[in-house]
């Protein structure tokens, strides 16, 4: 894989062939050497020492401090199962791993420190915790839902109805200005408090478009500009709770900025000197995203002129 | 656009401004020129006369034939209002019409024979539609939930939870073996019956997956091939029910296939004078996918050494 971003490169084998085997799964959940990932209200169980990394349990850690608990399968790792486990919210860390100097830790946060496929583990069990804690009842009669495949799948106990976890692709693109030799970023309402930072233009994917339609569509939404020559970059898995990111680069067609101000706080042409100095955390006037995101991977190729 | 597929080109403004005033929507839906496109089980209405073209209604046809139906706002062309809306089972064609020659018919056949930009509406419609009908209640808490912005979420009327229409990311790959100048295609059990009927493999991104893993890892399930340098080639809205196929080229690291018979029937490499002959429909012994799918077109990029 040519970029590879925080959140992907999870190792486990997601064991499709064994997930279809409830007596599989079941036995896997009680064995000895299998293993667990504690979340506790969405924060993932963290060890320390020395360097973070993700804090595996064994079975009976985690029966013992949530008898009720139902592990998520999350796959193989040579021949040994891996499952994700949601603890209550009066979990404490070093009570669960029954020794000093763990934590649960904000999965943001854990994603900027873990080794890489570590977060691409976390991005998977996030993911999928949270599309369990709000999926408990069938979307189309109302009735309680049941986990099976090791969590790939809920059934409604009324209807049989089938659910199957969620993932939101969402477009996310740095638009190019060839003439000027600008990129454009912008500010999104609520989500970049910080006054100096901007990112890439993002929205999820509508029903019936393509990819380059999504581009087009929210650049135009959002800033007011055409675009043209749409290009895939690279992707990353984003478990917030559960996004796709689909990275693109494109050219403007128009340059003259009209932004959604329900939705932006601001969108500029940034120079490519400015951005260069933006993502070396020298600008006084622009901050971008750290390489946790995506979109500073997409700045960075065009400030760059990475060829793709 | 430089690949643009059926099911994609949808001309209308999403409206994403107007949505947001739910009087804006309600108004509209009164509206004497806003224009209703019915379906019946999911099912379009159609004109046939003089070709296939969506059938458009006015209001008052619709709310005759459906005084309760909830029409779903679609977008905006020069200003006029386009909403999707259900009937019931027993709607008659020829009666909500009110006039001969009309009938509901399949989504996947109407995507044949309808001109592009109807494809593309066609497409927001029916995925919109059918997210409707399975989500009248609360997968958080199990109450009933009513549909916001036109149509754009739907709020749980006991807990506020908002549920968003869902769009389902789908890899479909071509893999090529430049050694040999084969490449490697497949028949799903279940989906293609034809027996001479072999397209791309595909499969849904998992939580947590970039593009380029959900592709390694839907061959290596499929097909038990390695693969590398995989490349995005175009994307594709697919409305059965709402599925955004991400299509891939890439390049085979194995060569002995080892399929699964649960989830295939049958995988094998191909050469490229049999693709050439299968997408002219000359082959006796390889039937592909039409240009309907863009299975199709990632094939025949391979076969004429398209570059992209």
């Amino acid at each position: 894989m040519r970029h590879q971003h925080p959140f992907a490169g999870n190792p486990l084998d997601r064991g499709e062939r064994e997930r279809r085997d409830e007596a599989w799964i079941a036995t896997a959940a009680r064995a000895a050497e299998s293993r667990f990932l504690p979340f506790r209200n969405l924060e993932v169980l963290l060890s320390d020492l020395p360097q973070p990394v993700l804090g595996w349990l064994d079975g009976d850690r985690v029966r013992a401090a949530a008898p009720d608990a139902e592990p998520m399968f999350l796959g193989l790792a040579d021949g040994v199962a891996h499952f994700a486990v949601a603890l209550p919210d009066c979990a404490d860390a070093d009570g669960v791993a029954g020794r000093k100097g763990w934590r649960f830790e904000d999965c943001r946060t854990a994603g900027g420190v873990l080794p890489g496929p570590d977060t691409g583990i976390l991005a998977q069990a996030r993911s999928n915790l949270d599309w369990h804690r709000r999926h408990g009842f069938c979307s189309a009669c109302g009735q309680p839902t049941v986990a099976q495949r090791g969590g790939q799948v809920r059934r409604c106990t009324a209807c049989d109805a089938q659910h199957f976890p969620r993932t939101d692709p969402v477009v996310i693109t740095v638009v190019a200005d060839p003439a000027t030799d600008r990129c454009l970023l912008g500010q999104s309402r609520g989500r970049l408090s910080r006054m100096r930072m901007y990112s890439a233009l993002a929205g999820f994917v509508d029903q019936g478009e393509a990819i380059e339609e999504a581009v087009a569509r929210e650049v135009m939404e959002e800033a007011g500009i055409r675009v043209t020559n749409v290009r895939y970059h690279s992707s990353q898995p984003w478990p917030f709770p559960s996004s796709l990111m689909i990275g693109c680069l494109a050219d403007a067609a128009s340059t003259a900025i009209h932004f959604d101000d329900e939705e932006m706080s601001a969108v500029h042409w940034f120079e490519r000197g400015e951005v260069l100095r933006a993502l070396a955390g020298t600008s006084e006037a622009l901050t971008v995203p750290g390489p946790i995101a995506i979109a500073h991977h997409l700045i960075k190729a065009w400030a760059t002129r990475e060829r793709f």
